[in-house]
């Protein structure tokens, strides 16, 4: 399906449309749910001439691998054309979209996967993002990892990779936010956040030499987690093979923590790294979200962008630590 | 429940979070529902004592009631405090949260109300934005209206009226698009979408005198209503009767095409207008967003802040004129 990207004139917000207009409406209303039946896709042989990037044992067997996705958001092909229609902007959909499948096990999750096969699916992000980032056409990327039924279709470990010719409103949001405390304070806010919970470390939930992870001080959802690098790096991709290491041990047990204490609740992860062209070096620090999905978004937050959350996050982190 | 108001540290979000530490965290896990069997809490007799403001027939029957929120988001009672907790801003959680029983009758809905009590229900929120506004600590007022099993628990036609001591980030966000247009052309963004729309009929659902509906061209859902009154006013109260009149007309039309097109799908009705203090008369345009709650959001949408709307705008439209 191709799609085109639109912005909203109000708001610096792209979404994406499909420019097809024959589309099944009903559908919509039908909700599609892989059967427990049906074959997994992802442990199934994929076609090995259109495996993307992977990482191989000494016996040449993968142990990660990624493919294009095969419904893809956004498509690597085309050349990139911007356009208005009257006040609107609009652009096609050129993109990459990337599946990374994790594991050769169906049954693994971050919480049960050994931390150095955690680390590997880690260097198979940075792989991407530094290999999309020679693509003049992209601008950002994001790596995002659903798991359970509430969140993912698919229960085989995988992650999604989409590198995107526009920067989300949601990073614009941070990059701004980072840049205005910068220009106050000659200081990054996210070294900041890191001084202030290692002083008081009562949303702590986890820390090492390298990483924190913290109930954030303003969660919009319960358990909502952020997971910090000590060391200030606007880019995911500048973390060394050590760092990857340990990143796989923090978000393991990070992981193993929600799996113990919310019931394995589903859970969504997204990290946030530096735009690709002229990245804001110093305002900006690369982290992680985590949020379980716990409890519905309500109608009021959305429209409103008023979060009411039921959970104080030194609750959360009280609860999650145990 | 106390709560207090936190600010996010990067980006101008403000969320509520309970001041209480004792909180039963498995009830989170339980989803409540209320059965069709409970008694309906708005058809009840209400303590009149209660009752915050009403409009009433000439026999003074109430026609519209408004009562505090058994379960308020925010509390009118009390001083504002603001305060640090080291690089984190909070205060108390000062404003208000009402209930609107828009009619006496439990089975009606804004696809089958009379427009002319419908009517009745917009003149009820002007009554509360007004007398609200007098609070000189309230900042800015939503009002949100739910229907249907995805959006609301309660069946009776009820909305809540919500009075904060902040304005909230999506508002931000479109004050900071309405000047940033206005600087640049000196002409508000969403009178020039109302032109832009009026000259290219494709994506309007209903049009009047006074009021346009569109599938807004970068729409973030399927589906995704943006009712937007064709004279320039930055606050919904600066509407006259009349307006109110024919504004009840269009809402009804809206949600009874919603209703026959969308297998009468629940979904969450938002008015945004200007906040209270220094209101941006000139570059802000009252409007109400409708947002069908028909397919989920996707973990890829949250924390990207990137949609994927699988329904073009002009399809939506095509689809709800039938």
């Amino acid at each position: 399906m191709m799609v085109e990207l639109r912005r909203d004139p109000v708001v610096e917000r792209w979404i994406t449309i499909p420019r097809e207009r024959a589309i099944d409406i009903d559908s919509l209303f039908s909700i599609e749910e892989a059967s427990p039946n049906d074959p997994c896709p992802f442990c199934r042989d994929q076609n090995d001439e259109k495996e993307i990037d992977s990482i191989r044992d000494a016996q040449g067997h993968w142990v990660t691998r990624v493919f294009a996705d095969l419904r893809p958001i956004l498509r690597v092909e085309g050349t990139l054309s911007r356009g208005a229609k009257g006040i609107y902007d609009r652009m096609n959909g050129i993109g990459a979209h990337e599946i990374v499948i994790e594991t050769p096990e169906h049954a693994l999750s971050w919480a049960t996967m050994d931390s150095r096969q955690l680390s590997l699916v880690l260097r198979t992000y940075r792989q991407r993002s530094l290999d999309l980032r020679r693509d003049q056409r992209l601008r950002a990327l994001f790596i995002v990892k659903n798991h359970g039924g509430m969140a993912s279709h698919f229960q085989h470990p995988h992650s999604h990779i989409v590198a995107l010719p526009i920067v989300p409103l949601s990073l614009i949001e941070e990059i701004e936010g980072g840049e205005k405390h910068y220009a106050y304070k000659e200081r990054c806010v996210w070294c900041d956040i890191r001084e202030q919970e290692m002083n008081d470390p009562e949303r702590t939930v986890y820390l090492d030499d390298r990483y924190l992870v913290v109930a954030p001080f303003a969660s919009r959802f319960p358990f909502e987690l952020l997971v910090l690098p000590l060391q200030h790096h606007a880019d995911f991709a500048s973390a060394g093979n050590d760092d990857l290491d340990m990143l796989g041990r923090c978000l393991r047990s990070t992981c193993e923590m929600i799996q113990r204490r919310l019931r394995d609740a589903s859970l969504s992860i997204v990290f946030h790294s530096a735009p690709f062209q002229n990245p804001p070096e110093h305002s900006f620090h690369w982290h992680i979200e985590i949020r379980p999905a716990i409890s519905k978004l309500a109608g009021f937050e959305w429209g409103t962008g008023f979060y009411t959350n039921p959970i104080p996050p030194e609750i959360a982190a009280a609860h999650l630590r145990g």
